[in-house]
């Protein structure tokens, strides 16, 4: 498994936490959000998923990666 | 209908928004939130709900009114 740490910009609350988790999960990885520091920590499989992938994911539900 | 603004806190983005209205829909009543002056305009019928239940709906989900 790949650890990866992203700087996410928008997440203000528990909700948010919730969405972008989900889009993570959605994507084939696992994340773990830190709202106060605004990063999400992504675990995944280089060979079934790929960082684009996820982070596309996250932009999708309305977040900027910085 | 009576119609009351609703001075609440704690809404920080579009899925509070959303939060916040499904609270005061699932109470029976219609709600409009101003995010920006977080404010949330409700309209109900006095005979059938009151405001204090629109109230504890909006607070069961995390938010307070001030």
């Amino acid at each position: 498994m790949t650890n990866v740490t992203l700087k996410v910009e928008g997440m203000s609350c528990g909700h948010c936490v919730s969405a972008v988790e989900k889009a993570v999960t959605g994507a084939g990885a696992n994340g773990s959000v830190d709202l106060a520091a605004g990063k999400v920590t992504v675990s995944y499989d280089e060979k079934k998923v790929s960082l684009d992938t996820i982070k596309q994911a996250i932009e999708e539900q309305g977040y900027d990666i910085a």
